[in-house]
């Protein structure tokens, strides 16, 4: 009997991103039992990637000695405008989807109820309920990866605002004509701050004839844009001044965001996760600290705790069982 | 009988600002009956400038013919960091005060109750409840003058945040290494799209060389500084280049100031308003509303208004008074 119960507390949590979709199996008590990795595929198209989603899910809980019919909801963080009613993802570029009733179809082909929320907000409500115990009243969460998103719960519930798009960090813009970003305008903190500006600069500064281990890491004539966050650490450590200088750069960009936020929302706690942090926290945190209480006005970041996330990469699939329990309670 | 009762509603809405003092005496249903004005004269200190705000009161009170014995309340905007709950302000930069207890030594010279906010907080409640009806959910009012202030409305309540210092807006970096603020950093809003930042701008320009209007409206030799918003709205409608394209990059940075607002929170209205804003509406509105909407992601802004208060330089001793009711309603 106590089996049977704890098996109706099942949920799958998944993490949609533009590259890799991660699924976990979660337990009573939000305990993470097992989970699962494909690639996206997004250039084969939207019908084919609900069917990865859908093969990721299902190999998680097999992983698990689950079935199907054992779990009760599945959550997912879309990298995108959600419109968490109706479960449709109305704009997602780094998929190329517009308008896709993703919760719909994946529901028919599991035959479980889906909920969709975006990444951003799925983060920091997995980040806010189960490594903060859902204490703090006000949080942001950033995430830093190949782009940058971000969640803020207010009044310990997410906020979504008028359009439920609230949280779009990313495209906050910090140097006005600065680099141009993947929206279309110029000096986003996405430019500045995210995988893609961090490899930008260094791939920029080599062909320009600066000299990096990664270019040794690499071998001559490798693109730079095979590296991963990892890379970068092994380069710092190897105390490569150019990686140094472009980590240090992101880092404080990332640190003026924190501090624009403390001035204008004044959460309690900012919660930093995502790939990148995951890789270079040693190397980025102090900076990124320094430079926001160094922003943020007289007495308005005091008691305010800026944090790195605990929850890695599993950030996303706590955040979408977190979503699914609460939408079945709710 | 009638009479009575309608004095009972007696208050008064305080705008303390860096340069004048503006009080107000509202009736029932927040209805303005006097006014009155009076310098600051901030380099006198502290004791001097409470003395001329309760000056300043009891003129009001006697330009509506009543008595302070008749007002129920006081509430007060000060342009700076407050506690609300101790009537402290924390912080005000621009009155050189620090832990300044003006709540509770106003009401000591006036034997009534004092209520004290932030500024921007004050102007943003004034809009919302009077001139909204209370009807947006979310609204964050945006005042360019001498500075930058804002107020948030969240759940059609103020939001205060952590540290009760929310809204400060006005330093948001836009323009990283950009002009230099009073604050201290570099090239937050306040810096490129304040009356300060404009009037700094046209002194650099005029200095280096360029023609304007402006000089001969205020004759060789006269320093920029004299000048007044309004004095920008006259050089505009000659036709001045100088003038426009100066007031024209204000209204850009403020529409990306909006840009990153409608991205990060998504309140349901934006309001702006201010003593720039009211001299200056009809040139900056149609520039701030369309860079605005450019700067927001795609779907982001959708039904979100961008509108200007109708309030004008009331906005200020409306929200105190609305500040004031609230608190004595508890």
């Amino acid at each position: 009997m106590a089996e049977a119960a704890a098996r109706q507390d099942v949920i799958v949590g998944v993490d949609l991103g533009g590259t890799k979709i991660l699924a976990g199996v979660f337990g009573a008590g939000l305990k993470c039992l097992a989970t699962a990795k494909l690639s996206t595929k997004a250039e084969r198209g939207y019908e084919a990637v609900v069917e990865r989603i859908q093969r990721c899910v299902r190999d998680a809980i097999d992983e698990a000695d689950l079935t199907v019919k054992q779990v009760r909801a599945v959550g997912i963080g879309a990298p995108g405008a959600v419109n968490p009613e109706t479960g449709e993802v109305l704009f997602a570029p780094n998929l190329r989807w517009k308008d896709a009733p993703l919760g719909k179809d994946l529901a028919k082909l599991l035959d479980v109820p889906v909920f969709v929320e975006n990444d951003g907000n799925v983060c920091a409500l997995g980040v806010h309920e189960v490594e903060m115990e859902g204490k703090p009243r006000s949080l942001v969460g950033i995430f830093l990866g190949t782009g940058i998103g971000a969640g803020i719960i207010l009044g310990g519930e997410l906020h979504g605002g008028f359009n439920r798009t609230a949280g779009e960090v990313g495209h906050m813009v910090l140097d006005v004509g600065g680099p141009k970003c993947g929206c279309g305008n110029r000096g986003c903190f996405e430019a500045l701050a995210s995988r893609t500006a961090i490899f930008r600069e260094l791939s920029d500064a080599i062909r320009d004839g600066a000299k990096s281990h990664l270019v040794d890491l690499l071998g001559p004539g490798e693109a730079i844009t095979d590296l991963k966050s990892g890379d970068l650490r092994k380069a710092l450590r190897k105390g490569d001044k150019l990686v140094q200088k472009v980590v240090e750069a992101a880092a404080e960009y990332t640190g003026i965001a924190i501090g624009n936020i403390i001035n204008f929302l004044n959460p309690e706690v900012i919660v930093l996760g995502g790939g990148v942090m995951d890789a270079l926290q040693d190397e980025m945190m102090a900076i990124i600290e320094a430079t926001a209480r160094d922003y943020a006005m007289t007495g308005t970041a005091e008691g305010i705790r800026i944090v790195p996330s605990k929850l890695g990469d599993k950030a996303g699939i706590t955040g979408a069982a977190v979503l699914a329990r609460r939408a079945l309670k709710g």
